[in-house]
Parts: C-alpha cells; structure tokens; sequence
C-alpha cells in the first residue's frame, strides 16, 4: 500500500524523527576505540545494530533478528530525556529513580507518533528493558558486548574512570554476554583480565 | 543453532567491528538540528534505520523492511576509507572517481568478514549503490529525505554552504523522495520553497 496518509501523521512522524535526533547530543562513559572522544549514544546504537547483523546468523535458536535490530535502533531513545548512566555507576538506590525517569521518557517520545505506531514501539522498548524475551535477551548481550571491545581498543578509559575491577566487568556485563553469546565472552575474558590484571 | 564457531572466525568478526567505529569520525556537510555541529555518518546511519522503522509500513508494496534496514546500517561504510561527497558538491567528473574508491573500501571492509558473511553483505551495499531494486530505491529515498528535514530544522547550514537553490534541492533529492514517498516530499517541498525563496 502507498503511503496515503494526512499531513498530520506525516507531521507527527518527521517531529519524532527530529526529536529522536537529540540522542546524538547524549555522551557515554565508553570513547571511540582510537579515545579521542566518548562516544554518542546515537552511533553506539547505530554500532550495536552492526554488531546485530554480523554477529546475529548466530544468536541462540528462535531469536528474530529482525525484532533484535528494532529493539537496538530503539533502546536508548529514552536518554534524550533520562540521561546515560554508566554500568559501574550504577546503585541500586538509583535504580528505582532512573527506571521511572525511562519510563516517563518512554512515554513522552513514543507518544510523540501515531498511536498504532507508537504503541508497539513503546511495548518494544519494554520487553527490552525487561529481558522478557530470547530476542531481548540477545539484544542486551550485544549491549554489554560492545563496549569491553571498546574499551580494549581505547586502553579501557571508562574502565579506569570507574576503577573497574575484572569481577566487576564479569558481573555487570560478563554474565549477559556470556547467556546468549558464551564463544564471544570466552573470546574476550582472557583479554579483560589480562588488561585489568 | 547456538554459536560453535572457532576464534579465528571470532576475532574476524571482532576486528570487522572494530574497524566499523571509524565511521564515527567522518563528518557530513549536514548539521544536527540544532545546528551544533557537524553530523556524523554513524549517528547519521543509525537516524536513517530508524526512519525506515517508523516509516517502513508505508514504503511501496512488496519492499522489505528489514532488508532496507540492513542496506541502510552499512550504505556509508565505505566513507571510513573513501570520505562523504557532499550531494551538493558532486561532479560528473568526480563521480567515476568516488564510485571506484568506495568498490575498492567495500571490497577491504566487507573482506575483513568470514567470506560467506563479507560477500552477501558486499552485495547488498553494491544493490543499494546501483539503486536496482525496490528495496534500494526505498532505501534511497530515506538517504534523501533525512538531510533536507535536518536543514530546516537547523536554519539550512549545509545549503547556505553550497548556495543549493529550491531546483538544486529538487533535482538532487526530491525526486529520488517523490518516487517512492510521495506524500514526504508533498509535505516538505513548500517549506523547502519557502526557507530557499
Ligand atoms: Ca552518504
């Protein structure tokens, strides 16, 4: 079917897209791998996406790569309003907090759409955070994959910014990789503990 | 099946992954919206899938989103080694030029990938280049469509740059819009005319 749409949807979808161009503006505690800057939470959903794509011919049985890419493009829109917080400071008083600010924000920037759009994007979004699903499970180990790579390349800046021990990157991401992807953290546990000694 | 690979194949993908967070650093003649800075082609990549997501179920009939999203994800990896032209700034003498340069960064990036991941990848970016199918013309029409939003939204810095008229606009981007979102490019051509007089 042909786009045959009003001009108020039309409206309200090119004013998501411009709001959702304000993730670009959200830095992280993680750099580029050459550490000439942190890196953005737009391009490291744009890197995740990648990661999905070549690393994805190989997520667990049943995992629809298709849905892990929509969840990846859409997981971290929530920050525009929410801010990042980085995985080594994160508490569990805090965590209460920055759930219902994500929410909230979850709310405000779907709603921006159409309702029948916006509705299961929003749901999208939840069963990401919830790691309900295989589909979100595997989406949130590409999550906590990424950035140990980007920190070996970088000469691990926000690992040091956070005096991260290897128990600490194995508990925080290690465990989340290692469900949905174990060759991948067999593949670079050597090289954490190596680095963080 | 659950992933059984040997650690050559691991570190392959990983290096191809690496490699990939260069395109964080090429910057584009578009601005973000709030005319801040120059974009980048990772953060741009990653806004474009996400305009296939939230535009998608309107794209003509028969494309498939996913494979859209998937062209669009890797379109601008080739500017890692070969640079963003401009659309503005594009010659007919320079065009030969750029399209050997960026065969020559595909075939280097995409053979850094295991061959039976590089060379269906290699082929997509090569289907969404020549624009030969449904789904890269869809494809292409977002590529299109993203940068005029982002210019009216940040006061038109990359065309007050190259001195783009309304006709500029429309023969280099409008019509590639037209053709397969017709009721985008009726939205934006009047404030297009408006903003360039
Ligand atoms: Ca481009």
């Amino acid at each position: 079917s042909e786009l045959t749409e009003g001009p108020a949807e039309v409206a309200a979808r090119s004013a998501f897209l411009a709001e959702a161009d304000r993730l670009k503006r959200i830095e992280r505690a993680t750099t580029l791998c050459d550490a000439s800057r942190p890196e953005n939470s737009a391009e490291h959903s744009w890197h995740l996406a990648l990661y999905a794509l070549v690393l994805g011919e190989h997520a667990p049985e049943g995992v629809s790569l298709s849905r892990v890419l929509r969840m990846l493009l859409l997981h971290d829109l929530v920050e525009i309003d929410a801010g990042d917080v980085p995985i080594y400071a994160q508490t569990t008083q805090g965590q209460a907090e920055t759930e219902a600010a994500e929410l909230a924000a979850a709310e405000r920037l779907f709603g921006l759409l159409p309702e029948a759009e916006g509705a299961p994007l929003l749901a999208l979004w939840q069963e990401f955070e919830a790691a309900s699903t295989p589909d979100a499970r595997f989406a949130k180990a590409l999550d906590r994959f990424q950035p140990p790579l980007q920190n070996l390349a970088s000469g691990g800046v926000s690992w040091l910014a956070h005096n991260a021990t290897f128990e600490m990157v194995e508990a925080r991401v290690g465990r989340a990789i290692a469900r949905s992807m174990p060759a991948f953290w067999d593949h670079i546990a050597p090289r954490i503990r190596a680095f963080l000694g």
